[in-house]
């Protein structure tokens, strides 16, 4: 982007401020429901600033400008701010301020910051409000200048909504409406506001395609004792969704209208709402109808979220034999990496994997942007091989792919690091002590109660006695035909103090990924996807354990068993055998059988 | 205890509350302090009641009384509550009422609640103040009836105290007081009220035998930035402890008068304090010295908590000499008891491990009271053998001895499981196990920033595999002469989600003792204290490791080789073989060595 451009449409956008009364203008990069991607509707922040990163905020004052992002994209900003007059802040640097910290420092007494609301994490505002009112600080956030400045703007993402059938989803609408509606009673609460996509398509058992990788369907739910309001924009609907709200009791309002709708409402008692969860002009329009009616508004985590969090028995089934599907074509793809990957760039060889997921039944988008690292670049944790910079491997070192798909029966996700040709020692010990450490936690068996923050150093621990350690969780949640990060479990040792630490329970699914990055030349993950199960009930307690639903081989020209326990290579014989028993009958060419059965050889 | 004498102590108990026109009166179990030990001054509950045990709440109305106390005792106190009248409320039953729950039905309204503000902890008077307020309920808490009613009770607890020198504590009062004063500090405070006894002793660097097993001086202490207020009684003071304030700027004041005093002291600016550690009169007299002159009263931890847990080079060093001299008189108990103790009770055995420690060089007193649980005892996890009621160990089984010393030097604390004939194959199992379990968490790396909620399951992982656990945490902190339970710091997978989980730091003592307790049939602990130290730096971090402070044998004969892992036997191996080294030129008895070689041979 020339910076002629981006001088040009911030002179607009700062006209526009002096005719709206705005002093300062805060530009975020979130879309209205702080999805994990945002669609070209939402990159605002890009348009005016031309830095292109996925995380970054942009702050416009009448004479100055800056944009805050993270070490990910230093290097990448400088380059696209030059001579845009556009401030780099550094976040997480000392000695840089903050956005708040600049607010605090540059605005004066009873000035205005203005910003679009429904952008803006609900968390932020409110803290902005605290910190800001001594200065008399007025907040104007019921305008996105965008939609006056932009020209050619894309469109609000629509794509048509369907129903996820019975024999998929497993439970019907009204019975989750009815556990929802439990939780607003025990938490003295009659109305329920959803405003995170995911929740709201668990909830009603529809899906779309409105943010990238996640099949989620642009939406808010209000949720009451007797009804339900679906805001959506009309043109997602098809007739068959129609007829699905219609005989489901779910009033469908416009999308469009929702704050304008809510702000009407008269609740008929405390309000249920997630803070973390909803934007700053929800929250307000919340506050003020709940508190207009001398009603409470309860700040919890939505109920929701861990009843989408346990699998049902049918979701189970459904992303068992997905998994199994999945790991066929992995294993289909790790042939075909073995044998032609060198020589070709980490640009084609994602190309590969995702054309060939493409290709399979019920296949609906990838789960997230497949990740090819070579060589220095699997260092790189998330790194996306770009069409004009991508490397090009070569027969020797590793190729690490972490992929997945969305699938009408089940979301998928799983890493495997490729050997491609020669590896030192010091590869071998670091790609067997990841191995280990993923079989570890997939072996772990816990009492009910135990937390991510227990079984983290099941898999750390192998790497930690050699003073080895990796700059990222052990595992997230996954949904089901939903988004590849779920919520609220994890496995992690560090969490946030305000985070709440959810034990692991039956029927959740788990990423177990340890990896070991070595800075400018290798990096090694080892990623497969586990559903916690009961394991016994014995006089001590009621315990749980992991069954693996990923299937795929791991490399054994790799494995250096000088870095494995008896326990260790049993663990993994067994897992192997595993491999080879479901995914040989899947496989359809014979030599890549035989190539599978090799590769899953016992130790 | 006779039911008559109670009911007499009841009738008169029940007058004093109409004189002083209080309806309802609470017998708390705690001394002013909330020390792990009530000194029998402070068993005001056991004299109305006759339940003698450790834990447990009287209350007594015009009408009724009843005493809570928790499953270690429903049988006891249903035995000494026999004909009393009072009735017995169980803790953590089902159906049961709370002490709040009792209070909240019963007390009419306006009616008046009396206790000694002394002896509740500060965080349930507030609850209590919270809950009653809709009923309008008065608290009468400056009247501690006992003081008129209680015909010969004991003296408060007086004992001399002394200075730990400096080259024993390594750090002068004058130098941690600057540290706690940088703390108070950061924290906007410039008042600092403790009432922790230990707390107290670790900055003064004084110590007496105030309370049973910890070496405290019962004393209250008052930090501004250039002054400190000891308050103690006068007998508790030698000539050298007050020539020793007097140099060092610490004023002293009567203990007796601490309210009063505190009551007239007008706070310059915020005042400190650490609410889980005061009583509710405390703290209402804070608040009120506080509020008055326009102040902030800043609840946080004590600063002092972390300061003490970090022992210093001086510490550290004779916490190491020390647990080597406490090591070489447990293995001689342990040679002892492997030939001696089959015939003998519990209560003879405890006596013998006791009577050696009170031989050593610097012996103060015991750290906590001995547990010897032969067989089934050892199950009971809090055992503590009686005169009247020990059991008589015989020549098969196992014997648990958990104990530890207070030295002039450092506190000690370790616990073995002796073989003291045959065994079955699944005790052999448990033991072995459990032995792992131990060296497993002793021989853990781990990076800065962990804490014993990430490390835990280092212990259980290799029970939880089993279907085995224990259901007490794996470590606590120990202090140097000093509490033999200390915080912040622990091993436990489960906290509580109000208890900071406080990162592992150079300097600290934890414990690593894992159990398995089979009801009915036998109890199995092994328990070493460890020293964390760093371990080294590398790319991925900063790196601790653990070093045993205890070295004792760790019985042979109970080791089944078929439940370790390669590098448990080495760990094992490497651990006896240091026992050897160690402890060998501290025995004088020939044959007691060379059965020490024989027990640490390798596997």
């Amino acid at each position: 982007m020339d910076a002629g451009i981006i001088r040009e449409r911030l002179r607009k956008l700062r006209d526009a401020m002096q005719e709206n009364g705005i002093d300062f203008y805060l530009i975020p990069s979130s879309d209205y429901h702080n999805s994990e991607y945002a669609a070209p509707f939402f990159q605002v922040r890009a348009y005016f600033s031309g830095f292109t990163g996925s995380s970054g905020t942009l702050l416009v004052s009448r004479e100055e400008a800056g944009l805050w992002t993270d070490g990910r994209y230093f290097v990448q900003a400088a380059r696209q701010l030059k001579d845009t007059g556009i401030t780099l802040y550094k976040m997480m640097v000392p000695g840089e301020p903050t956005v708040l910290e600049y607010l605090k420092d540059r605005m004066p007494e009873g000035s205005v910051l203005g910003f679009d609301g429904r952008t803006l994490a609900a968390e932020t505002g409110v803290e902005y409000a605290k910190e800001l009112q001594g200065k008399n600080v007025k907040f104007r956030y019921d305008k996105d200048l965008a939609a006056e400045l932009w020209e050619d703007r894309p469109a609000l993402p629509c794509t048509k909504a369907f129903v996820l059938p019975e024999d998929i989803s497993g439970k019907p609408y009204l019975v989750k409406s009815t556990e929802v509606r439990a939780k607003m009673r025990e938490y003295g609460t009659e109305v329920l506001f959803l405003a995170k996509l995911d929740d709201i398509c668990w909830l009603t058992n529809l899906r779309a395609a409105d943010v990238a990788c996640n099949p989620v369907l642009l939406s808010y739910l209000l949720l009451t004792m007797d009804h339900a309001y679906l805001f959506v924009q009309p043109d997602a609907l098809t007739d068959e969704v129609r007829a699905y709200c219609k005989e489901n009791g779910i009033t469908v309002m416009d999308y469009e209208k929702t704050v304008a709708h809510i702000s009407g409402y008269a609740p008929t008692g405390n309000v249920l709402f997630d803070r973390s969860n909803v934007s700053y002009t929800v929250f307000t329009v919340l506050r003020q109808i709940t508190l207009n009616r001398g009603h409470k508004l309860i700040n919890r985590p939505n109920p929701t979220l861990l009843l989408k969090a346990c699998k049902n028995e049918t979701e189970l089934a459904h992303t068992r034999e997905t998994y199994l599907a999945d790991s066929a074509v992995l294993t289909e793809f790790l042939y075909w990496a073995k044998h032609h990957a060198a020589g070709l760039t980490e640009f084609e060889i994602a190309q590969k994997i995702d054309g060939m997921r493409a290709e399979m039944p019920g296949f609906l988008d990838l789960s997230f942007d497949t990740i090819a690292g070579y060589g220095e670049n699997g260092a790189i944790v998330h790194y996306k091989p770009e069409q004009e910079t991508a490397a090009r491997a070569e027969a020797k070192g590793f190729l690490l792919v972490d992929s997945g798909g969305n699938f009408k029966t089940g979301t998928t996700d799983v890493t495997r690091t490729i050997v491609l040709g020669e590896l030192t020692e010091e590869m071998k010990k670091h790609f067997t002590l990841v191995c280990a450490a993923m079989l570890r936690l997939a072996e772990a068996k816990f009492p009910e109660g135990c937390t991510g923050r227990n079984l983290d150093t099941y898999a750390r621990e192998v790497l930690w006695a050699e003073g080895l350690d990796y700059q990222h969780g052990t595992g997230h949640g996954i949904g089901f035909v939903l988004n590849v990060h779920e919520g609220p479990q994890n496995i992690r040792w560090k969490t946030a103090a305000t985070q709440p630490d959810t034990p692991l329970q039956k029927g959740m699914l788990v990423s177990d990924e340890p990896g070991i990055y070595i800075e400018g030349s290798h990096g090694i993950r080892t990623e497969n996807i586990l559903e916690v199960r009961e394991w016994k009930e014995t006089e001590h307690g009621k315990f749980l354990c992991f069954a693996p639903l990923t299937y795929a081989p791991i490399d054994p020209e790799a494995i250096d068993p000088a870095y494995l326990s008896a326990k260790d290579k049993e663990a993994l014989n067994r897992y192997h055998e595993r491999v080879y028993e479901l995914i040989a009958p899947r496989l359809k060419d014979a030599e890549i059988r035989e190539w599978l059965k090799e590769v899953t050889r016992p130790l």
